[in-house]
C-alpha cells in the first residue's frame, strides 16, 4: 500500500483513479486508504458549485478550470450526478462540456453517480475530495444540482459554495433558491445576458437583505455569461475574498461535525441485516407490529 | 391521549393538524401518538408526484385533487417542499395552485419543509401519511420536486410513483429523468399542448425499452394538459391499473424496510452529543486524528 501511497501523493492520474474506484464502491481497503492519506491532506480549496437544473453549471465549471489552468493550478473536478445507471458512476470524465480538459494530466474529472445509494453520497464525494486533496490538487470543483437535500449537503461541505442561478425560470425555482439561499457564499447569475437578469439580481438582494448570517459575510452577486468566459474571472475573485475574509475555521469545524455524524450513521445503519430487516418489514406491513417499537428495540440491542 | 385519537379517526381537521405538528416537530409524544395511531393505518392509497421544477406538479396534483373529490373521496396532500425559511413548515397550506380546496372540509393540505433537517426528510414524510391516513383519508398524494436523493426516495415510498415531465427542457432534466427512471410506475406528459411532446414521448419509451422491472409492469405514459384539466382521468385510471395489476405486497414490504432503516440511522445519531461531536471535528480539522478511526471508536462504544 505504501506504493499506492506515494504514488498518490506524486499526483500519478492512474493510481488516483483507480483509488477513486476503490473508495467510490466502498471496497474494504478504501476506509484504510483513505486513513493513510489523511495526514496530507488539508492543502485543496473546495469549491462547490450548485444550482437547479438548465443553470448553466456544466459550462461554468469548464470555464473556471480554463481559467484555473492558465494560473497552472492543478484541478479536480468532482460531477454528482443524479443519473447512476446511464452515465455509470466509474467512468473517467463523461461531461461533454469538459471535453476540452480531458488530455490535460492536471485536470482530474469524476463524475459520480447518485442513484440507488440511499445516502451516504455526502460522504462519498468528501472522501473522494480528500483523495484528490492528498494527490496534489490545488482547487477541487464541485458541481452538484442543487435541489435536493444531500445535494445541498455536498455544496455545503465545500470550503466556498457557489450558486448559479439564471433569468427566466419559473416559480418552483424561486423555492430552489429559497430553500439554499442561506448556504451561498457567492451568488452568480449565468446568462446574464438573457432579458430579466436585473430583476434576478434585484430578487437575489432581496433575499439576502433577509438572511442573517452568523458570520458576517456578505455574499457577493457576480454577473457572468458562462459560454462565452465572461465574469469567470469575477468569481474566482469573489470565491477568494470569501476565503480571505471569513473565519474559514468554524466553516471546516462545522462541516467536520456534519461529515463525523454522517459516517457513524452510516456506519450503524450495517449492524441490522437484510434478513433481519424484511422479517420486520412483513410484521410491519401486516400490522402485527408497529414500526416504532421494532426500532426500540434495535436501540437497546445495539 | 385517547380522546385525540378518536378525534383524528374521526378526521377532526383540527386535531389531525395539531398531531402534524407535533409529529413534524419531532416532539417527544409524537412517537407514542403514532404507536397508537399504527393500528388503524393501511387503507390509504399513497400516490407520490415528482418530477423536476417547473413541470407543472402543483398544477397537476390540484387537477387531481379535483377528479378525486367528484368521486366523494377524502384527500391529504403533503407537498415537499424545499423552502423551509420562506414558506415555513407548519402552515397550513400555503400553495397558491390549491387555493380552490382550502376551503373543503375533506381535503388536508399540508406544506412540509425539507431545508436544515439533514436527513429524516422521508421519515417524517410517511409519519404524516400514516397520521393521514388513519385520519380516514382514501387517497394522499405526495408532491415533491425529484431531483435530490431524499426526494427520490420519498416518491419511492409511495404506494404508486408518478414522474412529471414537460416538453423541451434542458439536458440537465434529461439527467434527472434517468436518474429516476426507475421508480416511475406512471409516466405524465404534462403541458402535452407544447411543441416537443411527440419527442419526449419517443424518448421516454427509448429510456424504459431500456429499463428492466422485476415486476413485469410496464409504464403507460399519459399525456395530459394540467392547466386546463387535460388527462387526469387518464392518470388515475393508470395509477389504479398499477394497483391492480401488480405484485403490490413486494412493494410494501420492500418499503417498510426502507423506511425501518432510515428510522434506525436516526434514531442511532442521537447517541453522538453535540459537545462530543464538535471536540471531535477539532481533532480532525487540526489533523489531530483521522476521522475513519473517531467513527471505529464510537462504533465500538455504541
Amino acid at each position: 500500500m505504501t506504493t499506492l501511497i506515494d504514488r498518490i501523493r506524486s499526483g500519478d492520474v492512474r493510481s488516483i483513479a483507480r483509488a477513486a474506484t476503490t473508495i467510490e464502491n466502498r471496497r474494504p481497503e478504501a476506509e484504510k486508504l483513505l486513513t493513510r492519506l489523511f495526514p496530507f491532506t488539508g492543502g485543496a480549496v473546495t469549491i462547490g458549485i450548485t444550482g437547479p437544473p438548465g443553470a448553466g453549471k456544466s459550462t461554468l465549471v469548464a470555464q473556471l478550470v480554463t481559467t484555473l489552468r492558465a494560473e497552472n493550478r492543478n484541478i479536480g473536478v468532482l460531477a454528482v450526478d443524479p443519473t447512476s445507471p446511464y452515465t455509470g458512476g466509474a467512468i473517467l470524465g463523461d461531461r461533454i462540456r469538459m471535453q476540452e480538459h480531458y488530455g490535460d494530466p492536471n485536470v482530474f474529472i469524476r463524475s459520480m453517480a447518485s442513484r440507488g445509494r440511499l445516502g451516504g453520497l455526502a460522504s462519498a464525494t468528501m472522501d473522494l475530495v480528500l483523495l484528490l486533496d492528498a494527490g496534489g490538487m490545488d482547487t477541487i470543483v464541485i458541481e452538484t444540482v442543487g435541489v435536493g437535500q444531500d445535494e445541498v449537503d455536498i455544496a455545503r461541505l465545500a470550503d466556498v459554495t457557489v450558486l448559479v442561478l439564471v433569468p427566466g425560470m419559473g416559480d418552483d425555482v424561486q423555492a430552489i433558491k429559497a430553500g439554499i439561499m442561506e448556504i451561498a457564499d457567492v451568488y452568480v447569475i449565468n446568462k446574464a445576458d438573457l432579458p430579466g437578469a436585473g430583476r434576478l439580481q434585484s430578487e437575489i438582494e432581496a433575499q439576502l437583505s433577509l438572511a442573517h448570517r452568523t458570520d458576517g459575510w456578505v455574499p457577493p452577486i457576480v454577473q457572468c455569461v458562462a459560454s462565452e468566459g465572461k465574469g469567470t474571472a469575477d468569481i474566482l475573485t469573489a470565491v477568494r475574498s470569501f476565503r480571505a475574509s471569513c473565519s474559514r475555521q468554524d466553516r471546516v469545524l462545522e462541516n467536520w461535525a456534519l461529515r463525523l455524524r454522517e459516517m457513524f450513521r452510516e456506519r450503524l445503519t450495517e449492524r441490522i441485516g437484510v434478513t433481519e430487516l424484511h422479517a420486520a418489514a412483513e410484521e410491519v406491513a401486516s400490522r402485527r407490529r408497529d414500526p416504532y417499537s421494532i426500532v426500540n428495540e434495535w436501540l437497546e440491542r445495539h
